[in-house]
């Protein structure tokens, strides 16, 4: 950690902060300059406090060195982590094949998620998404299904074989999903809901986790080390876009994340390309960048009849589009070291 | 509700859509242009997808005309709300007394937490914020003394007088909440944890609801619907800044919310100037800009030994500075028509 | 266009707008809903001034339908742009050949050009970049060889046969760039120079328009939009990221653009990774991802000695990583059904 | 400066940076760290690029101490600058009266201006503003009367004896605007029009630089620094709202550059409610806000008729209503210490 003191700062305030440093075990250099002087400290920073050391009134600025983050540091763990689904049936990261989740945002009935996971399978996708407990800005929107969208995964799930990822909103649900779903899925608006992050951390089930709507890859791979820190290190991690002020999109699909996050951590990602763009005309393009930047997966919205969708029909592909946009996939995946 | 279709939409279609939204009892004007038609729905179009119709693959847009609250409208509710708290104790919104809450970002124990209340209290504030339950970035900073800390805020209240604002983090903290907190904060970061807003429309403390960091004004306002909504019309707004790409400031403190939440709702507005700028030192200009904008009220961070603060050090006044920012924000409450 | 005016507004100030709007020759129908009317104007709205609409205090919103760009829109002109360079030596756009720019970001001296842009070709290149103005956020850094940075890229072009892109940065090297360039470079932050732009629809050479650091796709547009109703037909739109909150990258690559533009425009769409990114490392991913979502060309920095580069070494590739990113890229663009 | 150099880095490349550095006349400190080697440059760093540093493979960050800029920085120039305008009839900043502009965002023609300038000088107003080159999005817009509306606003100067403010948008330009106005304005668009900004420095008239759309505050203070640079000191800033997601405003008004700018620089800061609103109705809230914060000056658009305004009109104030902003603004300058 960088510590800098303003000009002026007496020499008795400089004498201060180096005693308080070294008082906690760490070493420090003190490099003087014309305006500044600045601090060197070398040792376990990551307890240290920077919004602390800068209440200091001499101190001009507090710049970090180190990642705060340990557990999902490639820095500590070369090898990529390979994350296994559904007692192996589905494997992400590594040079493992990549992962296709296809479904409807939410789950309207039995009859429709499973019609849908028998024409995800076909088209070729591994897991079986949708949406049981559904996080939605009106009040007066449907929330969702519950514990019976939940079964209806399931009944899908029995029907098909594909593995169920849902999505978890609260702490009190965690044991009916660990009972029920085989990748729980964290969404953006609940990344740093950490209270519900720790708890993921007691179980043993794999957790794919959102990047929130505004959240920097370091605050993102913070809150995977969370729940890491608590004991689960089976935690995969999804870019769904970013919030920007372009309108024509819902969000900005930020797929620099692909190099960004394989460099800084072990961990697998996969690309959202449906809630990023909010547009089923989109999704093929986006789906064939994440694939060719060289994503562990995909999870794509796929509805027989988007039309009629409770929820998000517009950025939902129809079967055969979704079977196409796999073909394409695939072939991308090939020249790039892949399968698919 | 509008709705424009593409150029070239087949007749059939246009029909189509015509007796689908006749058929949910709504009255359809459809107006032919050049290149586009458009579709004029009337009558309660609230529970309308807009994601849905776009779904259709003829839509070209969708634009919603009439806002989507209706609790927290204006419209419908015309005068100003006034929020009461600790039985009267003090009144937040409408003509009243711009409200100061002056406290530590962390209770850090007993001792520290009656300090601190006695010095905002005798600075002229009117509430106690700490927090007990933090949400931090990292797994390894300070998490709170959680109910110790609740404990501790009561004593200084008992001490001092002052009623007390902590952050709620999860539901089940919430009969802890209930029981022994007068103002309960909803965080940033949990602005969309919907599962926690629809158990806060469930009880009848007041409830201080924090912009998100990303959040439209639209979507912080249906969040306060969500609780209303559940039947909770204690809701108070607070905005804490915004994130954008400027690094000088932690975030981007937007005034013109409060002449927008003025206008838009009926609901009374609080600015946080010290989470929006991260800078001791740049909390009293944006107090005494948000008390000339309108505000009702301020909530800033005190603490008597910032360096040492457990967190937010950074951005906490010293009590004398605390009184001197009072003095002043009194003063252009008066000119502004307010008492403070 | 969509116009909705506040709940009360009296019956002779409809009748004012509905009559004002008729006078200027537009066909006005009347959505009376509940708490709001709306009306649509049908006819030619390219010429109304939202803003100026906006004005009257009875209006509520202003909702443009029809997109406010006519040469650049799809809409008008079906079939692909294809743009011609330097005598139709590279062609870009429609199902041609994807161009691979490559070249440093500054010119430094013309033996340094001369021998990039021999790497350049010997990887496959198709054009050299190199910048000769250069748009410098401090005063005190390298602002470029001006002339005779542009006359060294004329001896690379005459050593290598390869055609030049450079940046243009006022309208007073207008005439330089005219007779030495091949392709004009207008950069990011001069993208709504609208004197520049004006210019530069009365000359004939292509313009190759990056996207403002935080300009809207529709802005964007627009800015070909001025271009193009100059006279000058001849545009390439370049996506280079836009600012967002995150540190890890200079900008956010929006590869959203590359489906976006192709569908409401025709003309061709270039990507640039390395500013983008602003880190050599992340450029082959972004490269494969551009190639795989559609982009017609690729703009990357390439230079033989990074760390001794005058301005931007950090993002440049070495010769070697380039001639493998477009090996790759090329294979990519195989899959997808173009050639690289 | 301080650079940190990746884990493993050899003992030879370390001294190849160290030896680099020395060479440029710079004194370097290593601190030796676990993970990291961490160095600290001290001398003129003001030359060096972090860029090409950051090139160097074996290098992990680039972090700069001191401020980039010296012309502006208070730490070089402790007084505040007052600048003169129309030869001492105004004067910004320091202790200065709170100097209001009012005026047209486009000049009409003659009379309209001369109207408004009357209005604006009867309800108290500095000085006049108005647009006679427009920068419009769209080339279909109204683009300004050119040197025709420079001279209406001449002669409104002649009628009310009020100093005139104007925006230029080419360097083609800069004679009449040295001639005709007194205070030059440089646009959101062009504040990193660098050709422009260097022109500006070799000229002696005071010039009021608008921050960029999505400029930081250094990017801000940097172009003011070109323009000091070159020879002109006369520089006041302008904030005119930065662009976010949210659309119930036009931008962001970023309240918090007055104390900010006030701590790093020693130059005025004018602050602009109407176009960072884009709407009358919260013009004078946020006004009040910047006279309490300490703004130096308001900027605000002023119209007899806003509802047939050629432009902007949805932002502008009536007569009656600018009278009553300033008068409610003078009482909150008299409160904060400051005349208006």
């Amino acid at each position: 950690m960088i510590i800098s003191t303003k000009r002026g700062t007496p020499q008795n305030e400089i004498k201060k902060i180096i005693d308080g440093f070294e008082g906690q075990g760490l070493q420090v250099t003190l490099i003087r300059g014309e305006d500044y002087n600045v601090f060197g400290l070398v040792g376990d920073t990551t307890k240290l406090n920077e919004k602390q050391i800068a209440a200091n009134p001499w101190v001009e600025s507090v710049t970090r060195v180190s990642a705060p983050y340990k557990k999902a540091n490639r820095l500590f763990h070369q090898e990529d982590s390979v994350i296994s689904i559904a007692g192996d049936k589905v494997r992400i990261g590594g040079r493992e094949k990549v992962a296709v989740i296809g479904g409807p945002c939410s789950v309207e009935c039995e009859s429709q998620v499973v019609q849908i996971a028998q024409a995800v399978k076909e088209a070729g996708g591994d897991m079986l998404r949708g949406g049981a407990y559904k996080p939605r800005t009106s009040p007066y929107a449907f929330q969702g299904l519950g514990t019976e969208g939940v079964l209806d995964m399931v009944k899908a799930r029995e029907v098909t074989g594909l593995p169920i990822v849902s999505e978890l909103m609260s702490e009190d649900r965690i044991d009916e999903f660990v009972e029920y779903v085989d990748l729980i899925q964290i969404g953006a608006r609940n990344m740093q809901n950490f209270q519900l992050l720790k708890a993921l951390g007691r179980i043993n089930k794999p957790i794919l986790l959102k990047r929130g709507l505004a959240n920097t890859i370091e605050e993102w791979i913070m809150s995977a080390e969370y729940i890491m820190a608590g004991g689960n290190e089976n935690v995969i991690l999804c870019e769904r876009g970013i919030r920007t002020f372009e309108p024509y999109t819902r969000n900005t699909l930020d797929l620099s994340v692909i190099p960004i996050i394989k460099e800084k951590t072990h961990l697998p990602i996969v690309i959202d390309p449906s809630h990023a763009t909010g547009n089923y005309r989109y999704v093929e393009a986006m789906s064939l960048a994440a694939v060719a930047a060289g994503a562990d997966g995909l999870i794509i919205e796929v509805h027989t009849d988007p039309e009629h969708a409770f929820s998000d029909g517009a950025q939902s592909l129809k079967p055969a589009k979704f079977r196409e946009t796999i073909d394409k996939c695939r072939a991308v995946a090939a020249v790039v070291g892949r399968r698919l």
